[in-house]
C-alpha cells in the first residue's frame, strides 16, 4: 500500500490524483491534504478519505474547518503547516501539486525525510533546479514527474541507456489561440484565454499554455529533470496533443508517448511506477483520431517561449525572475488589468532589468522571486 | 567487437546489415556470408569484409567462385552448407534474412550453438514459432527481431513489466494499391505491384504488403516473439509509416516507436542491443512530415490479414499452410502466372483443403510445407 500526502489537494491536479486514488482504494492510503482556501472541497476530501491531517492557508481558515474534520483528522495551517504535512506524515511519496513557487521549501522539506515527490509543481525545478535535483540524489529520493509531457518522456526513457538519448521534444497544442495571429491576439478576453482546446486545467496554467510560457517552463523543468542542455530539447505544435512527448535517440529512432489528453494517466503512472495498474481513463482509438497534425514552434508568435529559452541558458536566479514576473502577469491579466499581450511585456521588462545572482540558494531564490514580482506588478 | 553471419547477405535485409556493419567497422567482425545465386554481389562482398567462409546455393556456383575469394575465404554450398555456415562460425550472432521457409534449419542449428539470432526471416517463427521460441529460452539465446514493426514493439517493451501490455498494435502502410478497391485490383501489372510507396524492399515482401500477407506472417510472428494472444494483436492502416508500431499498457499509456522509413535503424538495433549506436540514415522532422493519418484495418479489402489471423488462431500446421500456399501463389504472380487477386484465392483453397496436424516437427513441417507449395502450385 501506498502512503500519500497531497499538496495542493483541491486544484485540478490533486482533485484528479485523489480520483486516481479513488478508483482502487485498497492500493492507497491517504496521509495529508494540504489546500489553500477552499475548505468545503478539503473537508468533503477529508471525509471521504480520512487523512490523519491536513493543512489550510491561514488560522482562520482551521479554525473554520476543524469542527467539519473526521475525528482523527488534525488540522495545521501556513508556510509551517504545508512543511510539516509534506515531511511530518509517514507517506512515502508527497505529490507537490501547489501551483507557483511556495511548493519549494515544502517539496525540500519531503526530499529531505526522504519520501519521494510526485512533481506537478513547475516552480520547484525552474527556480530551484540545482538545489532539489542535487538534494534527491543524496537522499536517494525520486522525482517523478507529473506533468503530461514529463511523464511521456519519462516513460519513453524506460530501460534505455541514457547517454544514447540525441534529444527530447515537447509537444504543444498551441493553447486557446493557437489559429490567432499576434494582431488578432490584441484584445482578446480572459474568458477567451481560458477556453483550453484539449487539457481541463487550472486557470493560470491555461493562460501559460496560451502564452506558450508553460512549455517555456516545461522545457527548463525538464533540463533539470533529464539532466540535458537546451539544446537538446526541442518545443514542437502538435495541435490534438495527443503524443505527449518523444525522445530522439543517437540511432534515429524515436520513443514516443500517446494516449487521450487526461492527466490521470501520467498521474498514477507517478504513483505505480515503475508497474503500471488499470486507469479511470479512456482507451486512445488513433483510426477513431484519423490524422495528427504537427508544425514548426515558432518563436516569434510565442516569445514567452524564446523568453524562457534564454532564461533557462543563462541559469542561475534568471528562470526565477521569468517564473515570477510570469505568475504575476498571469494574475494581473486574469485580474483585468492588463492585455493579454501585456504579459509578454511585463516579463521581457522585468527580465531586462534582472541582475543574475549566481547559484542562488532558497534565500536568494525568495528574494529574487519577490523583487521580481514586485517590479511585474508595477511595470 | 561483436562476431556476425549473415544467412543471405545478398538481398535487401542482408546488403542493409553489410550497410551498418560498413559504418562502423570496429565494432563487427564478419565470420560468414550465405546467398543464393548473386555469387557476383557475394564475390565483392567477401573481398570487401574477409569472412571466414560463405555459402552458395550449388556445388557449380561455389567452384564457379572459389577463385575469385580471398585466401582465407573457404565456400561451402547447399542446405548443408547453410547449416554449417549458421552453426559452425565464431559468430555471437546469426542474422538470418533468407526469403520464405528455407531458413528454419539453419536457425535452429544457429540457436542450438547458443548463437543469437537477428531475425529477419519471417517464416521461422510463423511455421515453427512453438520449436524455436521453446529451444532460443533452452539455450539462452536472444530472438532479436529485424523487421521494422516487431523491433518498434521490441524497443517500445524496453523497461516495461511484460504482464501490464494490454494490446499492441502493429501498423501498414497499405502497400501499392491501398487507394484502390478490389474492383480496381482486377488485372494490376507486376511492375504496379512492385512500386511500394515507403520501404525498399525485395519483390516478395512487396507483393505482401500489397496483399497484407506479409502484415498477416508479422501478426504471427508478433504472437510468439511476444508471447501475445491474437485478440491482443490489432492492425492499423497508417498511410506514411512514420509510427512503426506502438504498445498499449494497462493505464491506456501507449509507447511508439517512430521514424522515417529505413531498415538499417532496426537492423542496427537488433545489433546493439541493449545500446544504441548512430546509423547512417536521417533523423525524423515531424513538423516536414506534417501529418500522420490512420484508418480502421478493412478485412474484408485485405482477405489475406484475415486468413493469416485465422489460420495463427487455429494454430499448428496451419501457419506453415498460410505461408507456404501463399510464397507459391506470388512466386506464380510474379511469373506472370496467375493474376494478383488469385494469389488470396489459391491460399483460400489450399487452407480449405488442409487437415490440420497437430504440435508439427520439423519433418512434419517441412512435409506440410512440401503438400501446400503443390496445391498452391496447381490450383
Amino acid at each position: 500500500m501506498k502512503k500519500l500526502t497531497i499538496l495542493g489537494s483541491t486544484g485540478s491536479i490533486g482533485t484528479q490524483t485523489l480520483d486516481v486514488v479513488n478508483s482502487d482504494r485498497e492500493a492507497y492510503e491517504i496521509q495529508g491534504l494540504a489546500a489553500g482556501s477552499n475548505i468545503k472541497l478539503l473537508i468533503e476530501q477529508a471525509k471521504h478519505f480520512q487523512p490523519k491531517v491536513v493543512c489550510v492557508s491561514s488560522k482562520a481558515l482551521a479554525e473554520e474547518a476543524k469542527p467539519y474534520l473526521p475525528a482523527g483528522t488534525s488540522v495545521v495551517y501556513g508556510e509551517e503547516g504545508l512543511i510539516e504535512i509534506a515531511a511530518g506524515t509517514d507517506a512515502d511519496t508527497v505529490v507537490t501539486a501547489i501551483v507557483g513557487s511556495r511548493g519549494l521549501n515544502a517539496t525540500l522539506a519531503a526530499i529531505n525525510e526522504g519520501k519521494h515527490i510526485g512533481l506537478a509543481n513547475k516552480e520547484t525545478l525552474v527556480t530551484a533546479g540545482h538545489i532539489v535535483m542535487k538534494q534527491a540524489k543524496a537522499r536517494g529520493v525520486k522525482i517523478l514527474p507529473i506533468d503530461s509531457e514529463h511523464s511521456a518522456i519519462f516513460q519513453c526513457l524506460n530501460g534505455e541507456i541514457r547517454s544514447t538519448v540525441k534529444a527530447i521534444t515537447l509537444t504543444a497544442s498551441g493553447g486557446s489561440f493557437r489559429d490567432r495571429t499576434r494582431k488578432e491576439l490584441e484584445g482578446v478576453t480572459v474568458k477567451e484565454a481560458l477556453n483550453h482546446p484539449n487539457w481541463s486545467m487550472g486557470a493560470k496554467i491555461t493562460i501559460d499554455s496560451a502564452t506558450m510560457a508553460n512549455k517555456g517552463l516545461e522545457v527548463i523543468e525538464a533540463h533539470w529533470l533529464f539532466n540535458l542542455s537546451y539544446e537538446q530539447i526541442n518545443v514542437l505544435l502538435h495541435p490534438e496533443s495527443i503524443i505527449h512527448s518523444y525522445v530522439e535517440f543517437i540511432d534515429n529512432s524515436i520513443i514516443a508517448q500517446l494516449g487521450l489528453p487526461d492527466m490521470r494517466v501520467p498521474i498514477q503512472y507517478a504513483l505505480t511506477y515503475p508497474d503500471r495498474q488499470p486507469t479511470p481513463t479512456e482507451s486512445l482509438n488513433l483510426a477513431k483520431i484519423a490524422a495528427l497534425h504537427f508544425r514548426e514552434m515558432d518563436f516569434d508568435r510565442y516569445p514567452c517561449l524564446r523568453m524562457a529559452f534564454d532564461s533557462g541558458k543563462a541559469g542561475q536566479s534568471a528562470p526565477t525572475v521569468f517564473n515570477a514576473a510570469n505568475e504575476t502577469a498571469v494574475a494581473r491579466f486574469l485580474g483585468g488589468e492588463i492585455t493579454f499581450l501585456d504579459i509578454e511585456r511585463v516579463i521581457e521588462t522585468v527580465l531586462s532589468r534582472h541582475i543574475i545572482v549566481d547559484v542562488p540558494d532558497v534565500q536568494s531564490i525568495a528574494e529574487v522571486d519577490a523583487w521580481a514580482r514586485k517590479e511585474a506588478s508595477l511595470v
